[in-house]
């Protein structure tokens, strides 16, 4: 189950991280790198923090041939739209949503505190996007002012809340991951901002 | 011991972090995220290189909640100061200190070699600060003309040459901490730089 | 064998790492600091993806005296050279070909699978330049359109054909990291690129 939303997760943000690449106009292998980066970035960092021997992808191929098949997708898909930044907005706000919870039930399944959990999600949901902007010398997502990392972590805390309600654990992923692609399309949409020191008056 | 040395480095480092992010002014959570990044990338790096298991902070939540209380306490502080630059780089040249004499001690309980406890001691030091550095889009501390790596190195040799004297243990890390916090603060104050080749005549 | 082969790699990495810290004119430590990051930064990660422990040169610190040494020799040497990017090109071409596919046997000798041997080969060779460029405040070696990191994947694949054709692990050795070393500097000196998306008609 973690193996197969996983793999839905690869595939969004390797089309997500794809597109960008498309968008900056780099060489098809550039334009993998960052597939593969923001696809594999997150979950690679928390098997990394959490010892998971093996890395997930380095044990199971697949998710690297998944990486392939979306590059391959985007190449042939991004014709079609007229603009790419509406589309890969839309597949990283799932990609966000399927990893950190994913990433909070790693965490869980090893026992975790609570706030290692909710850390652990957040860092999964958004290292991949963080390092595909290192990559390509721009802010990274998680400095800028947008509702990102803060609607991942609000995602987990709805994941443990769920849990500790005795939702089915089928359910309370679905109900937190919708949350936080909620949360995101909301913000991109409303272009709402988390308030700095200043506007509240620190 | 080495647990209650790493938590106030952690809290200076977070401070330090936070004002960064309360300079630059990020949101409530990128602040967060700097402090965080600054407070446990450089003894997080330090625990994946030496494998060990669990990484200080996923084992111990208190490390988050001490962050957390550091972001509370910057935010409220930071009103106070006219300037945040002088406060932020006392905080820093402590954990600076704490930081890469505690790294030191890990590798030196590993048996490594002395070249490898300098090195690691001097990236548990710097690696949060250079992390820090590199989402911020700013050039790392690591490659500015600074004394900053170089005073963690030199500690750390200190550290070596006490504990080769047969001093004890706290005194040894008592010394050689200050040595770097001196070392640090010497060089901002009168803008001492290590010499570059081409004014060495090479 | 491997061993005597990543010293090398660590070698003429650490040299090419220098002349850019050199270069840019930074400081001794400074210049240490890129040779080290560029020469250790690939084989770290792949150890760090592989779990491998310890980390190759935690275990064996002639590597950090390698480094050190290297840093000694560009120093005197560079002002030998008019020029310092010649030799650093050529200098970084063989330790993309050593690393490639010293990185690619390491995977190999885990029994893991095709597509994964290539990608840690390719990580081994790129990663450590990639830090390097981070570091620097420059776009990535990995984005840019030069024939970098495929010519480090290339090479892997006729490594894996050389293996299937029974050829022994020497001679493969030889010929994979050979073709590496001359797609590299066949692609600067004709100046090729990958074709981006666009020029392909997508």
């Amino acid at each position: 189950m973690l193996y197969f939303l996983d793999l839905i997760g690869v595939a969004v943000f390797a089309i997500s991280g794809a597109l960008a690449g498309l968008n900056r106009g780099l060489d098809l292998f550039g334009v993998t790198v960052l597939a593969a980066v923001t696809a594999i970035g997150g979950g690679t960092l928390r098997d990394v923090l959490l010892h998971r021997d093996p890395i997930f992808w380095v044990g199971a191929p697949s998710y690297i041939y998944t990486i392939l098949a979306a590059v391959i997708l985007a190449l042939f898909g991004h014709s079609f739209f007229a603009d790419l930044e509406q589309p890969m907005l839309i597949a990283d706000a799932l990609g966000l949503g399927l990893f950190a919870i994913s990433g909070a039930q790693v965490a869980e399944e090893q026992k975790r505190a609570a706030v290692v959990v909710v850390l652990m999600g957040t860092i999964t949901g958004v290292a991949g996007g963080v390092i595909r902007d290192l990559l390509s010398g721009v802010v990274p997502v998680l400095l800028r002012r947008d509702i990102y990392a803060s609607a991942a972590a609000i995602g987990v805390v709805v994941y443990l809340i769920s849990q500790a309600l005795r939702l089915r654990r089928t359910s309370a992923f679905i109900v937190s991951a919708s949350t936080i692609v909620l949360l995101r399309l909301i913000a991109l949409r409303y272009g709402l901002q988390l308030p700095n020191a200043k506007s509240l008056g620190f």
